[in-house]
């Protein structure tokens, strides 16, 4: 048996990641992308003095002196070009957004003035130079580095793409991905099952957790036969990056994946990991194709695809990005052999700490039992006691 | 004044808010969808006793009687008919995901036998009725209930959709929603701005934020006339079940948006919240429509809609969610006026606890801060000085 540990699988799966390449898209299709160039800001953030509270602008000096009536020279509105204030001794209405006005130098909010006739009194002492204006720069210089190579796009993202104009952003491109499953007892989705046959439910799990890190694929079934599995895959191999295939990797007298794969020219990375569930999980590689066979029960294609597609995934297209998410057992817990378990758990936030509660489950085949809990808790493979209080790596699969 | 508290606002908008129907839809593109129907087991999980390693089965029985050297007396493959062992003293090798074959009681994995000729020595002595054979129906009986109604469907359910054969599956309807800028200051993402000018970046933003949770949206920009301003939303009122607009909410004297939606019968529900930033939040309602309009600062647009939208649309389609999530504050934080404060933090997971960073920003305009973020802290009205180590409620908008 040459069984290897989690975190050596991990290590192997990530020391072959492949780079996608890049590609320019227009931003709004950005979202949930990785961004791959810098983006620096094209001017002064803000552009102008701004103002940034509808009110009256003066002329602190002469407001220092003591005046407090003003005649209005004019209305500096958002979008127009800034204006001048001729007189110091009279104001102009300024509105949020807009230009302060040449020769003002504070603003004073509507709501402590008073307009009577065409002349506005200022009913407050406290006005000091440039308050409610927002300066120019002040946010950031021009040419400042907004937004690194590298970071997920999310929508504070989109808005910064926006305001600096690029309306055309590089993005790391993403893989083709195929999904396939394998396995004679399994039947379409729309189709009634015999007694002995199953419907096909694994493909569309993993489409959905691809789905998750808004990546797209295509899936397959094929039948447990050695030479139409062999031509399939070949086939399957030239037209994608990334084959997921979930089922006949065991020992099984017709898991022909690992020999197919192996007389396909994809050379086998690992077979078999200390874990459970997804112990007979097989990795390997041919050139850039990347191929991550998945034991074919419910629970193992999950966790491994979560475990180790998507830290692979992260690394391909360079996200920077490392989970070091861990939560709290909230009971003790035993499992006995010296491996790695991946433990179904509930997770609850409770003043800021997050508790994670076993789900207890049938075993690798209890589907229904993912939709209870939200995460793995990942137990490691030197001990078999697990004491409530404890913090362990987490797993998670639903978004907050 | 009319301000009220954010717990007041919250509570409004959750009063009103509208139920857009339900509609059926293909099980895969149910993914990040509210489910709306009961999901039951169509039949036991396992549909049979489960060959659940591969390996050979065995009459308990004769193996208990010391017998350990057997004819194989067929293969049992998965997606076959169950066969049976006709003789006790026979044995049937059988394989993960196949029927347990008739009168057969336990199966011994295949590395603890050894075949010679067409003979099967079994290597163990440790072998029980029942192993290794997931037992009817033990996951769940048919009938079970599997999924409640008004949760998200995320992988795990689209696995369960597909075992129980939901090719069609009912789910909340998404509304029509508009997101609509003011400003005459705004120019589109791909112009050059005038030096009194900015680019459009806030309806991206709002956009981005609705992807989030899975939304499509149509983006329109008005120009500040009351007139034209007052035709446009008119149309769009007639179009879309949700209006969110961005702008003319302040005091300013081209801040026609309140004065129009109260012209065209739009019920305000409340204007201006005690918050900083985002007060001046406008919302109201007119029959089934439902108006959010935002400030037009980038950082006051994107918090309401967090704060108010994301919960206003989780229980107008029903979905059983609550934010319950807090964080820790890491550091003393100061904030004199009274209102809820919106602290942008950074968050960062510490041995299962949520610790959030102050990020200290240039105020409601800078967009960049949002960047560096990943939720706002809520510090309430009452108090001043928030502590080390206080736990408080947070709104996050990145996904983990």
């Amino acid at each position: 048996m040459d069984l290897i540990s989690v975190n050596e699988a991990l290590k192997i799966v990530l020391n072959h990641t492949t780079d996608f390449g890049v590609e320019t898209v227009n931003f709004m299709n950005a979202f949930n992308r990785v961004l791959k160039e810098p983006i620096t800001a094209d001017r002064d953030f803000p552009p102008f003095d701004r103002v940034s509270m509808d009110g009256v602008a003066v002329d602190i000096e002469v407001f220092n002196k003591g005046q407090r009536e003003f005649n209005i020279e004019g209305v500096q509105a958002a979008g127009s070009e800034q204006l001048t204030l001729k007189n110091p001794s009279n104001c102009i209405e300024v509105m949020t957004g807009a230009v302060m006005p040449k020769n003002a130098d504070a603003v004073i909010k509507y709501e402590l003035t008073e307009t009577i006739a065409k002349h506005i009194f200022l009913k407050s002492d406290a006005l000091k130079q440039g308050d409610n204006v927002h300066k120019q720069g002040s946010d950031c210089a021009k040419g400042t580095l907004l937004l690194e190579p590298n970071i997920l796009i999310g929508a504070a993202e989109i808005g910064i793409l926006a305001s600096v104009g690029k309306n055309r952003v590089r993005v790391a491109k993403q893989p083709k991905i195929c999904v396939i499953s394998t396995g004679d007892e399994l039947v379409e989705v729309s189709q009634t099952p015999l007694p002995h046959q199953i419907r096909r439910s694994n493909v569309f799990t993993l489409e959905a957790l691809l789905k998750r890190l808004n990546l797209k694929s295509t899936s397959f079934h094929i039948k447990d036969n050695k030479a139409v599995l062999k031509q399939n895959i070949e086939d399957l191999l030239n037209h994608y990056d990334v084959l997921l295939l979930s089922g006949s990797v065991s020992k099984g007298k017709f898991d022909f994946i690992p020999e197919v794969l192996n007389e396909l020219g994809v050379k086998k990375r690992f077979h078999q990991v200390k874990q459970r569930p997804g112990k007979p999980f097989w990795f390997g590689k041919k050139g850039d194709k990347t191929i991550f066979a998945f034991p074919g029960n419910p629970v193992s294609t999950f966790v491994n695809c979560v475990k180790y597609f998507y830290p692979w995934y992260y690394k391909s297209v360079g996200l920077n990005f490392e989970n070091k998410q861990q939560a709290i057992l909230s009971e003790d817990f035993y499992f006995k052999p010296e491996m790695t378990y991946f433990l179904q758990v509930k997770l609850t936030q409770v003043e800021g700490k997050l508790m994670a509660t076993p789900i207890s489950g049938k075993g690798s085949g209890d589907l229904a039992n993912l939709a209870l809990a939200d995460a793995f808790l990942e137990l490691p493979d030197n001990r078999s006691n697990f004491t409530k209080g404890e913090v362990f790596p987490i797993l998670r699969y639903r978004s907050v």
